[in-house]
């Protein structure tokens, strides 16, 4: 059998795939909240059996450690086995069957556990209403389907292609037990080449796209002292240093006028933007002008590194941000206070090859070589970091997803990155070190976190077909 | 009748004037809290029954507006007549009668309302404890005995000296009926030449001080805006103007590495400071490396303008500061926002001859031109301008204090400033053009506003007595 049996299959299953997925979206697993535990079990088990009726090898691994008082969801964690032929790469799927309380309910045009296609209406297409109908239920369900295709066409777990599948319950829970798990099965995760990721976007409606870097983050918290008390600035004012006055200026000085970070050494590991990105990019034809409308901004809001466009700073450049500020009174009307300090929370975005360990050092030594007379730091705190990561244009493994992807939507598909940071990306990245193919099928107006959220049904069928294809480009790379 | 009399009056009645004192303080003059009415009304017609045995015509005058439910306490308001021969001034004096809340009641060692006596300990002399012991019923009682001495000595209120008296049950709220009632009253105050104000401290114990000038204020608040909405630092750092960034950039630039404030024409007005005032303040022996202890600072807490101490910065340097900053996320934890907009409250403290409104003026005009690129400041809110008064050290009214206060104390006497604005002393330069002379007899260690509020016998007595020879100094200078 091959790809063309299973997209066939796809083909013919229509109803009940989407049948499937609205099933399982009935499951409210709203893995933050306890009183929703026992439902957030049977989603795992769902789809533990979905896997287990394709062949795959299936268990859910408790996370949960009772005698520390410790909540946890089960893992869904399983692998297909490699074909005796199978010289491909191993496939590490990762995916979440936890969904996003649904509050507030007087917002939701129908329940949020209640599943509804709706018609299309205007520019967006027939689609599924429910919580989870995109995040990440129904993008899990399209590689779900996908496996069903090849296990019913072939008669093998994935056609025979090497998969481990990782499906968790806490990613809106800020997956604080993956890391814990994947220590624990090292052994088995470390044989994978390569991670497969479906929770992001496309470039828009009709625009396929695959998502082949993300930012890393670094995250600190710091406060700037000087008098071991709030004084009074008719008193004190001009006197001794205001904590206030110096964060501003101690702060004013990590960039300079081109908005360039003045932190020794910050750009040393950043890969330099290629001549064939930028080409690329420009191709895309992002519209900058209109994404500064959405916010409110005119074409002068187009503010950021000298030397860059817009697009070109959010995927490729690092960038350092004042998250949060105070100190002082805050309140309504006038105090005339010098306060004893004031606190800051400043982030990094990196990118490609830039080590957040260094830069956090980095960071706290400027701060320590820029500390304002008559001041002290208290200690940085680090809030996170995460690894940036970047698989390389000409990598054979994104070369084979894109070739999956152009083949079921017969378009050009769209090599983009992301200006934000997926965690779990960068953890896997620094624990395993494997790199992260991003192959999405969201939209913008998909709302997820909010009301009414939904999952077009074109995007469903598109990236079912996505991995069906997909699993013959990984036969074939053998 | 003399000076000399009336001295000995004093000396010989000191217990009197004591217990009278300590009567007044038996009546709580909660002026800001409503269930005290009553009794603050009776604090206002005991100080008038005073002045009236000493010979003024007085008159409680009504502040409140009832038809705009507006409370408001009487002001104690009259003058004495002038001595047929008399050329000198005519000098307003201002104090207040009601005094601060007495909360938190379990930190007194004795009840705030019943006065008591307490003997000398260690460096504290003997003095009545009680709330208003000194701020400001104690420095206005000793006004009252004075001009009793000299009623009872001479037979002329005031000695024949002209005296506008103006004390005021509101200045623990903020004097806020004051500028009317002075408007209202012009055509009598304006007849005044210099004010007295009895309100303030010494140098320290067994150092009498005039204070001659005080600082001005201007306090602002403004916030600068970016986005029309939060913005996830992901999908827009280093894409679109970060407020926080720009704001801490923007107030930066307030001051050269000098601590100079940048302001264009800021320092314009400022009277230069003379080598005659550099030379008394160095010989007042201000100890500022402990003033730096005080607030847990060592030495390299001596920070602002250059080419000037500590004291010189106080009292004849304007500043800049700022008072409260605030934007983004400043709850636990950390959120990877940049924010639509962020926000500043700063304030300037302004010496002699600067104009207030002329610096605020000139403050918006640099936020103008320093607007960052893609942002917007949104209006400036004023929250309260207040002139600073300085009287030239040669003035006239001024040496005469001095004069008086020398020949009571036997000391040389300290011709102090304060870095603090006094809104009363601003507000009467402003609507009348009159000068304050500021003649106080408080020690830091008063505690006003504080439980244990006191007041010590040996300045009570000084300033009494400073108070009878000021009045002979006044007859001397016509």
């Amino acid at each position: 059998m091959s790809v063309d049996g299973a997209l066939a299959w796809l083909d013919s299953h229509d109803q009940v795939s989407i049948d499937r997925w609205m099933e399982w979206l009935r499951i409210p697993s709203v893995g933050t909240d306890p009183k929703f535990d026992p439902d957030t079990r049977k989603a795992a088990e769902w789809c533990r059996d979905h896997l287990r009726e394709s062949g795959f090898e299936v268990d859910l691994v408790e996370t949960a450690v009772p005698e520390k008082g410790h909540r946890g969801q089960p893992v869904v964690f399983g692998h297909s086995p490699a074909d005796p032929g199978y010289t491909g790469p191993r496939i590490l799927f990762y995916g979440h069957y936890d969904v996003q309380p649904p509050d507030p309910l007087e917002l939701w045009d129908s329940p949020p556990f209640e599943p509804v296609v709706k018609p299309a209406e205007g520019k967006v297409g027939e689609r599924v209403v429910a919580r989870g109908a995109q995040d990440d239920k129904g993008q899990v369900t399209m590689f779900l389907e996908a496996m069903r295709a090849w296990k019913e066409t072939s008669g093998k777990a994935a056609g025979g292609v090497p998969f481990t599948v990782l499906i968790e319950g806490e990613e809106e829970s800020g997956s604080v037990n993956l890391e814990r798990f994947v220590e624990a099965h090292r052994d088995e995760l470390a044989k994978c080449d390569v991670v497969l990721i479906s929770d992001t976007t496309m470039l828009g409606r009709g625009r396929p796209a695959i998502t082949y870097g993300v930012r890393g983050l670094v995250y600190t918290e710091f406060t700037l002292h000087a008098s071991d008390q709030d004084l009074h600035s008719g008193a004190w004012g001009g006197k001794c240093p205001n904590p206030l006055n110096e964060l501003a200026k101690t702060l004013a000085k990590l960039w300079d006028e081109d908005y360039r970070v003045t932190i020794p050494g910050f750009y040393d590991d950043v890969a330099p933007l290629t001549e064939e990105e930028r080409a690329e990019w420009k191709k895309l034809g992002i519209d900058e002008v209109e994404q500064l409308a959405d916010i409110g901004l005119g074409p002068d809001g187009d503010v950021g590194e000298k030397g860059f466009t817009m697009t070109e700073r959010e995927w490729a450049r690092p960038t350092c941000d004042i998250n949060g500020m105070w100190g002082g009174y805050i309140g309504d009307g006038a105090k005339t206070v010098i306060p004893s300090h004031a606190s800051a929370k400043v982030s990094f975005r990196l990118v490609a090859n830039q080590d957040p360990k260094k830069i956090l050092a980095s960071f706290k030594q400027w701060l320590a070589e820029h500390t304002p007379k008559g001041c002290r730091w208290s200690e940085v705190a680090d809030h996170g970091t995460g690894l940036g990561v970047t698989l390389p244009l000409d990598s054979d493994y994104l070369q084979a997803a894109r070739r999956a992807l152009k083949r079921v939507s017969d378009t050009d598909v769209a090599m983009i990155k992301s200006g934000g940071s997926i965690p779990v990306a960068g953890m896997l990245k620094n624990t395993l070190g494997l790199d992260t193919i991003f192959m999405g099928f969201g939209l913008e107006d998909d709302r997820i976190h909010s009301p009414n959220e939904k999952f077009e049904l074109s995007s469903f069928r598109l990236g079912a077909r996505a991995h069906v294809a997909f699993i013959q480009e990984l036969l074939e790379m053998g």
